[in-house]
């Protein structure tokens, strides 16, 4: 999927991950859902294959108009009705009552919802790999290149700059994980109908060919799977965060100890010719801090009353989908940073030899520390 | 401004808000702060008039590739060297060196989000004070309209219904002043160079033109003037929020006293055909449960570094954007909900009786309360 | 452990965890990582065996003085350094050396946070089970007890009670066994010396004589493991908010079919002698809307410089505190509130008789959904 | 007041604001109003002179015992049922009846939480106006005192640390402003009884005896009052953190422009003797990063149904009372920091020599803006 560029979208929706959650994206996951759902039905021996085939056809994102899809939601507090509506008017008249068969809106624009983020956890996760290989590759090459270890922003004790980046690859590696295995078990089809007592057998369908999880049940107003989602990617956002205040600081002139690479054209400032602005670590941090307030929303969006929420559900999608993006462009920004950070040996050393406890040793364990982040990063 | 329709917009972004401050809104708002710059320079005397009036002349959005922009921002964090870049090349060579005289970026991007959303509070406290209207309306015809009052949504003792809308009316008031306040005194121009320590001249200048207050000193790691807008906005939604919940409340069919209106195709559910759902009440609460993360984060990122931050400023943009864009459109919908809310007076009276303490008089201050409010409104 | 009554601790600090997350109890778990760090430094022969027993024997909360801990806290920004003296005068000269040794004040307050939440986590996971066994029994019993569902606060089409509690059961299910498995795997020690360098040996045994886990490196300023803690928290509050919502609106009198139990006392008002407010589910989301908050202060608090941050760190030791209690808080009054449930098949029959769609048949599927709920649950 | 010491009370409750928000101050608090309310009933005539006199000497809280109302909260889910049982029990049998006459719980509770909040504020705006003295004296003092402009956490142009103290300054009063305005208009007395419909005589008569002000109508469901006394704290809050990360910044030995005083002890490590911590600036940033989500709690809980909610409105005590002594906590600690900052205007002028820019002249703003943010201050 593309997406039109947006203003901010530099900073805010780098990568690959906007455009699965661009609302052209969603539209197509909606119909995907549609699609998987009539295959469902005619495998189920629900509907016929012939009109199966025939909705599958239909659902092509270009053959909708999102500005009607648009207006017909504010009918009805969600797009579902207008695309169930266009969707009859596209496929054969033999075909159209077999559209949406047994389906409620929330079963499309939630199981939607987890197939875009399956999709964009794709781009997201490959640059939260490249990420942590970069990590990996700085412990290793810096795991005897000493600098001064710093707590409270004032100069303790030595360390090497491997340990640093060794600690930035165990949290990248964490927290990735942590996200592959929500894409992997918690991304779950939503197949209920009107009040979520569908019989399993269409969700178990719908599930195999998206790829999703079957649920134990569907999950309308139980909303800890998509919060298992928004908790993992803003534990992500937070760790590249780290990451990125590291570099800014590390990146003062008065310490000058790394710099971000990125090509001669980053890092302008309109009245400074000067200055070489930390783009990429302000881009990281711009997105990043964007996302506790987007987890907390989710969180609070859990009460969901009986067997749909009035609100609170509908909250959600903007909600998620924001918190994709940032994420994803935080990635993004966050791989391109470590793949091209120059880290200055002769800075640190210089630094640590003017710090009043520069001639300490490096504690010893720090290069068996750096060993096992590498080691779990192989695994 | 007109802004392209997205897929959930007739939820997110109903009313006049969402175009004050989409993309293209929000780079005209850029292209008019330049535009007023270059005039107030010229004021002062320090570039030539002919110069100042075809930069002017160069500020209109048509002209400009947010495309372009969008790509540019990521060399640099930030969309206005870009745009600087281009201003200079719309403008004819002897007028290029007066662009953006002794500005930054943040001088640019600053005021217009103020600029932006001075704009986008005019069609906002439009839809909050005709939404007070009908609240004032309801409080008036249903001053003796007897109706059971409910705390912990349990029945309690009797009211009226006007009392309810009476509260309803003194929130909105209060909420939508506070509003009003900050539009009138603390939208202020951000004009201080570099580093914040420009003469105040130009800034007063550019201030008059553009309808925004002359700050104190530049503001530009001190973020009390944004926060005190997101407060506003988080604050507004929050009463619309409450009128909402009381809505979906009382529309419940087992409780039947009131009935959103909007006409015969709103409210229709994709599976069940009898629905009548309440969609502005949702509405109002999709957009509404989006604003407390979203003004925690414009708090969170008031920690802002030195003379300009470091990522917690680039982190505003679209959190105020999203944060406009949703209490407009909840106020609208609000505006609305209230504008065709059906009250029906005999069920409330038929609920009271059937109450424990259906025949406990109405408290006698309910009359005299409501018109307090009335007359507040009407101040 | 038991803790002071608090004022509102009736509603915010119900059930055992609370106790688990006090001064008293922080306190003694930071003594409690004295002593093991001193028994592992003799294991390891780094001090004598004496020493390390003269040590745990003085690490007993009575001994020390909240007062003066708090007072010197407000010298160096922890209360550990404070400690570390008192703990060295609480013992023989001869062991004095040997307190806190290769120690830092991050290493006793990060491992004493983890051990206080792995005790916190008992009687919260017991009452999460019990509440979950509750919902189960609800489930089964109410299989065939039919109601009408209600989407978005209307009525839809009927469902059974077994339905909606086997809804409750599998969130209960799903978000305690989550927080179960960071139990389990996620609260590991932090044992890394003043910049996160020391040898892991030491850590091995302190983790092993906790019943914490091992860490692959000091976390010190990677907070993706205490988060991981924070958002299972705040899910699991978000599920019993859903819970608790559905109860307040079940429990309404005009839908009368649920009402909290708890004895005759129990939801008393000091103005209306008749009333019977739902206070279990009203002390459910009293403390379940602080969650969300908090939870973002944890994820925003991930951004820490260096080594050890200045600022975010500190800010995690009240807001886990509260996060911890109140999430237990909620499960203890969340199992009494399942436990306790009275339900009126009768109502729920009548309400489903007078809705528009009471004469449609009850979806196939609830039954089988319900059975895999509580399949899913006793496994 | 005074309140028990906390075992992280020196970082979080510093200051006289704690005191005022302990349990034992809140219970005063609504003691107080129970006693406001018995005089002001007396002198409209609704209950004796004498049993007025009886009820307000009974109202002290050494009578009380907080573990009793604590356990009575949670038959109620408010501690005010358990209060007046109790205070009834204290009064002579001819002056029971005329206990709370007409009140109902939310009446006292909120109103004592806003009496409370008007006796913090009385130390928070001293701390706050001491601040402001010791950042306008920096700014005078330092007004000639050149040091390097950094943005983006790189070195730009130069300033004066005068500049930078003005910035400070006129954060520090536009904020605190906004929170004394708040004080003095917006913290409003409760006194609506059962429903919200009672006479407002008495809560006039209330409102002037606590020094609170007389709202329009009661506030029970309508919270944009508390509201913006939380969206003021966070503010406030926020000046604060902008200006301890300054100091964090400026305190690096890299950079070493400022240091903070507060004698001696101040600042020490567990682990590395030598270390200088800049324990003032970590403890308003410890304070300072809770708030965001704290105001966000209180801006979700706006959403309250009908008459008085249940749950949103419970959520609310823990949440102010933790608002108002963390950012009370912060402005003690903010002032300690301002009036004790040592400036090294050598280094700064050392530092500005060795930056690229480091010979162009300072802007000739920087003396006019500092005079303005003086003279605003002395307004």
């Amino acid at each position: 999927m593309t997406s039109e560029p947006r203003l901010f979208g530099g900073i805010y929706e780098r990568g690959g991950v906007a455009a699965e959650v661009s609302d052209r994206a969603l539209l197509q996951a909606m119909l995907d859902v549609e699609a998987a759902l009539a295959r469902a039905c005619a495998d189920e021996g629900l509907i016929p294959v012939q009109a199966a085939a025939e909705i599958a056809g239909a659902c092509r994102v270009e053959r909708f108009d999102v500005a009607e899809l648009s207006a017909a939601a504010a009918q009805s507090a969600t797009p579902v009705v207008g695309l169930v509506k266009a969707l009859r008017a596209a496929v054969p008249d033999s075909a159209r009552e077999h559209v949406h068969l047994g389906a409620t809106s929330q079963d499309i624009s939630d199981t939607a919802l987890m197939l875009a983020a399956h999709r964009a956890l794709g781009p997201l996760l490959a640059d939260a790999a490249a990420a942590a290989d970069a990590a990996a590759g700085l412990a290793d090459a810096h795991r005897a290149t000493p600098m001064i270890g710093r707590t409270l922003l004032q100069q303790a004790v030595p360390i090497t700059f491997g340990l640093r980046a060794a600690a930035w690859l165990t949290g990248l590696d964490e927290a990735r994980r942590a996200l592959a295995s929500v894409r992997d078990g918690g991304l779950a089809v939503q197949m209920g109908g009107p009040v979520g007592a569908r019989e399993p057998a269409v969700a178990a369908r719908v599930a195999a060919a998206l790829g999703l999880t079957e649920p134990v049940m569907p999950w309308q107003a139980i909303r800890a799977r998509p919060v298992a989602l928004a908790a993992s990617l803003g534990a992500f956002s937070g760790v590249l965060a780290k990451i990125a205040r590291d570099v800014t600081l590390l990146a003062q002139q008065e310490v000058a100890e790394v710099r971000e690479g990125g090509g001669p054209d980053r890092g302008g400032s309109s009245a400074m010719a000067h200055k070489r602005n930390p783009v990429g670590a302000v881009s990281v941090l711009a997105c990043a801090k964007r996302t506790p307030g987007l987890v907390a929303t989710a969180l609070a969006a859990m009460e969901q009353e009986h067997e749909r929420a009035a609100g609170a559900w509908q909250a959600e999608w903007g909600t998620y989908a924001e918190l994709l993006a940032l994420t994803g462009s935080a990635a993004a920004w966050g791989r391109e940073l470590l793949e091209n950070l120059e880290v200055d040996g002769e800075r640190m050393r210089a630094n640590l030899a003017a710090a009043p406890t520069g001639d300490e040793p490096i504690p010893g364990g720090a290069s068996v520390l750096i060993d096992r982040a590498l080691e779990a990063h192989r695994r």
